[in-house]
């Protein structure tokens, strides 16, 4: 990342609080320093409204923090004086901002500072990583490549017998042979009767002819998730594996082109489930159509029947409605989509058609 | 893990409340909703003193959590009703210990229930995980086996032109190819310079003649986890690599047999550090010797100068010592070890001498 970039973000939280009346911020969510100062290791991050933000770390973690995050004022800590050095800086201020904080040192400030305000404002910051530039978005194309290319070597060796855990060794060993850090979350390799479970993980379970095999994974990028689902069919489906799956790929299909500017989450949602719901499955959807990906695998904006969001460019979500009938079996499709002011983009295109999935 | 099991670990965190006089133990953390329900998704479970445990999670995970949590009494919630169903069951109660609660939560807690008296305890739950039965040191066992094949892997492949990137594939395609669930934590291949961190990540630099390359790697197997590090170096080492290296395996070799009953963290990382100390090399070494293992890759207890720990039978901690001089390189090896009644017991073997370590 560039530096002026990495300035620019903290200059613009910086307005941000000014707006708010805000004296200052403290960031303490691993994902939103690394998104400020592009520290992986950093544990806490001041932004003052009107002063240069300074990022706390460990001794041990001073040296990689320091090359990191250039531009930025660094200073370590010991354990035993973090709490002190924090209470010395802040002090002064009527109000303080945070994006997360453990309940032990929000109880300590209270005591400690009895005069300062806290407000947890997640809001400010997560307003800023929602829509993102140019840059993120080339990492997370890339992000979404690597799952392409995991989820068709996992393809290859889908065939009777073969493990869950194998096949989830090979999309791993894809992304990151072709350079993903790693997994974007716990892989999900869901066969048999557990391709009813929503997240299922991995186990030994051999897959059988007449398997669903519900594959959810993504892949990490310089720090930036993509999270695709495909299910395959081992075997020729049954009638009802063949309607099942039919109705999910539409519903899945027929979200994407609402996943625009302007859109709120909860009318996308409403487009997939409506299908779902007519076809008569609609008590099997146990859950919202789709969530934002990022620097997390999970933020906002949400895609679901309670969501307040409205879409904007540079948002990334996750379209990626499912089936799931305890006892029987589960298919669930998903992409990984860019809201454009071009219309949506969706960064993972794995092959999805029913004959293309059927192994 | 047997039903039974799970039912024992229950009562007898029930015990400890009835002894503190706590009427109820919220957990939010998944790694203690893990070890008490086998449950990998539950979300909130909450253990009166003195009536059944209720685990409580989103409505997508309720049948994967009944098959889990055999035993357990599980209940599905939509996220607008999860506090009204959390404060009509808790607003009985004079106290409410818990684990971990975001912020918000606490807060709620406070406004809705000012009468209930709100306790941060992990402590309580930490002293039950810290001393493993047989059947979670048997999975950790295989922890450290799937380590050691990782790393073997590794070594193999560790050629001058590499890219670290490359390296962590390798060893993470074959933990999982051979039944781990995923890495313990972020793999960590830190070659050249950037040996020099002790938490370096992986990135694409290609691996040179004259390299430290400090590899960080553990497997996760059935939730339980192994941490190991070795050094490698890229050639024939200079005298300054020889003597850092062999400084760095004599302090971790010297530790190693005073991991025992009754041994403080304290005295025990003080062995290590001494060795390193009197080499002259002491600020080199920037955090503590080890931490405990296993659900988590860090939990306590604690190998360090500012310790109480006293280990005990059943602990299972890491030994890692490391000299790490900035715009030079690092060197770290680590094992991780089983606090055992006949001594101690090294879960991870892969080889550590200097000449073993020359590629």
């Amino acid at each position: 990342m560039q530096d002026v970039l990495k300035e620019m973000r903290a200059k613009i939280l910086q307005r941000h609080l000014k707006e708010a009346n805000i004296d200052a911020f403290l960031i303490m969510r691993s994902s939103n320093i690394r998104y400020f100062t592009a520290s992986t290791g950093g544990s806490h991050l001041l932004v003052p409204s009107d002063t240069a933000p300074v990022l706390m770390v460990p001794k041990l973690d001073y040296n990689i923090a320091k090359d990191q995050a250039r531009g930025f004022d660094v200073k370590d800590y010991s354990r035993a004086d973090l709490f002190s050095q924090l209470t010395e800086t802040i002090k002064a201020y009527a109000n303080l901002a945070f994006d997360d904080l453990p309940v032990s040192t929000y109880t300590k400030f209270h005591e400690e500072l009895p005069a300062l305000r806290l407000e947890l404002r997640p809001e400010i910051v997560w307003g800023q990583r929602r829509v993102k530039d140019e840059g993120e978005l080339n990492k997370m194309r890339r992000a979404g490549e690597l799952a392409d290319m995991a989820m068709a070597a996992l393809k290859e060796k889908l065939v009777e017998g073969v493990r869950e855990y194998e096949l989830a060794a090979e999309a791993t060993y894809v992304m990151m042979r072709e350079g993903a850090e790693g997994y974007a979350f716990d892989n999900s390799v869901a066969s048999g009767q557990r391709s009813a479970y929503p997240h299922a993980g991995v186990t030994d379970r051999k897959i059988r002819r007449g398997d669903f095999v519900t594959v959810d994974l993504g892949a990490t990028y310089v720090g930036y998730r993509s999270d695709m689902t495909r299910t395959f069919i081992v075997g020729q489906p049954s009638e009802e594996q063949r309607k099942i799956y039919e109705v999910v790929l539409e519903a899945e299909k027929a979200a994407l082109p609402e996943i625009k500017v302007g859109a709120s989450g909860k009318h996308v949602d409403g487009v997939a489930r409506r299908i779902i719901e007519a076809a008569g499955y609609s008590k099997y959807f146990t859950h919202s159509l789709g969530h934002g990906v990022g620097l997390e695998v999970h933020e906002p904006p949400s895609l679901s029947d309670q969501s307040g969001d409205i879409l904007e460019a540079g948002n990334v979500v996750s379209d990626e409605p499912g089936i799931y009938i305890y006892g029987y079996g589960g298919v669930r499709v998903e992409d990984t989509v860019h809201v454009s002011s071009g219309g949506p983009e969706r960064f993972t295109r794995f092959e999805k058609e029913l004959d293309e999935v059927i192994v």
